[in-house]
């Protein structure tokens, strides 16, 4: 029996008329003869909705209890869409990411999945029963509820489909796969039908929302598939897999980022004080990953450190920028607003002419460029939020519309 | 350090500022110096709305899956207050049925607290914070998340507060305490400042919704005394403690239920079909114990079988109206829309004159008696719904009003 991974968002399962909707899709995936594991997120806005609650009484609520109320907007789906499949007439069960075996580490808000251990979910589908999957959630070595961070369910569903030697992994949404650049931004952005492991994580990691970054790294190792689908449109689909071949190519996409601020050390704080500042990036910002470090800006002196943070990412920015200033005592500046334009493709590093374009386009823009990072397949440039659009629209013309197509997988 | 364990009900943390309200008051209770464990209720109506969601998938949604479901409303109180005490600087931490070692048998949606261990609540409080508890939840062997049946929490409370030794457990409501009468229905109800273990379970078994019977049953036999209070008018209490004296006394109170039906077995479904139905009645109404079997009704013959059940207890008693039907072949009969009234008291059945006295106040008025039924300190009567007023302002003003006033344990 092949078994297929399912994974709905929030927009998917946002009311009864969706949920149901999804149902008739599982079953139909359970009648084709398949094990169907099926994960879920919360409805719509409801995790948006308990953060809101958790703020009414602090700021900062701790993360742990935060994880205890946001992993009830998954249970909530989980069990709403088992009594939907059983209304249908097959049978179904709905457990928690503990029950599933998913084991993290206890850092609350973004823990990383250590493990899975699937020995009861591997029962129920043995029993013949579609198994419903709260997603985004976890427990973790000291028996604590964690949840996965942003975009966790993903992870949930490819960790699984891992475990489990699924055949495949698919994730639907309101979108039907991935572009060459977000289409709302870049009119001549292209569906991509095929991507690589990296670029998708790539991808993720310059601030593309469409799959999570640990769920694709969770494909790439288990060599599972993962395929991006609109969940009530059927047609078109992204495929991600195989990691990508040796031959570099062109450009596949164009990300943007905003929310983008800037840190900058000045004077003693670049030799002295940095320890106490990324000390207090630690405390304030937790994942450490959210602060993703680069080198130092291009158009900053080498003497002085820099670093570039995803504002967006932070759950309490405000709180982590005084505390950033803090501990700069006077020798630090920040610049807020900024937005950071990435090109994604295999081998665009090889060599440096990729980037010397980038940095060229920036500049006939008149675009501030506050920093550049490369790092495998990705070349990202932060320049102010003023210029972003144009940014991204001149990068795809130049790369993407006029640059070399990345080749599809199946004619290689 | 004395252990207190505080209860409190749905109204009692409804929104954002009864919950700030809440962890005041707990916080004040630790500030005395006690190791405190709050067991929560879900926020207001969430649970009727988290079933209302069910339904609208299912008239019949699985009781596994409902549990699953309606577990998610008492843990996100539990998160909030957690938070809110955080923000008042006390370090709290909120934790499941499960954390706290509520372990169940497998019965979904009515099971039984089979032990509890509660290692994990004795570490956090040694770590001198305040626990707060999910309620109307445990875990079964099997680990599934089961709930504890209405007035769950109650049960949680006090299990917890045995397995704790605690010094009190505090049930915090909208209401004072037990009054001889329901004040809504009757005008002369008195406030009983103090109320045996059995008492209490005979109210609760007899319809009264202040304590759950089973609670009750867990500090009669771990003596623990419950107090039962208001949540926001400080002032009186009912503390339910102690067995009752061997001496007879009067009739402490007079309960009423609605919502009763009674269902009389014909002909061969006396002899034959009677299985049959009971085993319906066991497929259907599945927590047995909603189906009180009471011994024939007074009106009718001794030769037919009759019981009386409490269709407000029942998920889905017109499912279970219907499995009746027809395990009873046209040999059977229901009526509903009926409402019992029970005396409480100890000893007020060391002999028959009690009862006569009832049946006489019932014939007086021309109510129809469907049952008669008694058990340790309780007389109920099944009338119809017509008559059920004016048979609680009797009963109150015939045994409680001009009756013998149940002696104050503090006098004994």
């Amino acid at each position: 029996m092949a078994i297929i991974v399912q994974k709905y968002g929030g927009s998917s399962v946002a009311d009864a008329a969706r949920i149901r909707e999804v149902a008739r899709k599982v079953v139909a995936c359970k009648a084709e003869g398949n094990g169907v594991v099926v994960v879920v997120s919360a409805m719509g806005k409801t995790t948006n909705e308990l953060i809101a609650l958790a703020r009414e009484f602090s700021q900062t609520p701790p993360r742990r209890e935060l994880d205890m109320l946001l992993t009830a907007g998954e249970r909530i789906t989980s069990a709403l869409l088992s009594i939907a499949i059983a209304e249908l007439g097959s049978e179904a069960v709905s457990l928690t990411g503990s029950q599933c075996g998913i084991l993290t580490n206890d850092r609350h808000s973004d823990a990383r999945i250590i493990e899975v251990r699937p020995i009861r979910v591997e029962d129920e589908l043995a029993a013949g029963r579609i198994v419903i999957v709260a997603g985004f959630q976890g427990m973790s070595y000291k028996r604590e509820i964690t949840t996965l961070g942003r975009g966790g369910s993903d992870t949930t569903a490819v960790a699984l489909a891992a475990a489990l030697s699924a055949e495949r992994c698919e994730i639907y949404s309101d979108v039907d796969g991935v572009y060459s650049a977000d289409p709302r931004e870049v009119k001549a952005a292209r569906h991509l039908p095929e991507i690589s492991y990296q670029e998708m994580q790539e991808m993720a990691a310059a601030g593309a929302k469409v799959l999570n970054a640990q769920a694709v790294e969770f494909a790439k190792r288990a060599g599972i598939a993962i395929y991006a689908r609109a969940s009530f449109a059927p047609g078109r689909e992204t495929v991600v897999r195989r990691d990508a071949p040796a031959e570099p190519h062109g450009v596949a996409a164009v990300v943007t980022e905003r929310g983008v601020a800037w840190v900058r050390f000045m004077g003693r704080a670049v030799t002295e004080g940095c320890l106490d500042i990324l000390e207090a990036a630690e405390r304030t910002i937790t994942p450490v990953k959210e602060l993703r470090f680069q080198w130092p800006g291009a158009e900053v002196s080498w003497a002085r450190g820099s670093f570039v943070v995803s504002t967006s990412l932070i759950p309490d920015w405000e709180r982590a920028r005084a505390a950033f200033l803090e501990a700069g005592r006077g020798e630090l500046e920040i610049v807020e607003g900024l937005g950071a334009v990435s090109l994604i493709g295999v081998g665009i590093n090889r060599d440096t002419r990729n980037v010397q374009k980038a940095v060229r386009i920036l500049r006939e823009l008149n675009a501030p460029i506050f920093s550049l990072s490369t790092s495998g397949f990705r070349i990202s440039l932060v320049t102010d939020g003023a210029h972003l659009e144009a940014a991204v629209r001149e990068m795809h013309a130049a790369f993407v519309e006029n640059g070399v197509a990345p080749p599809s997988f199946t004619d290689l």
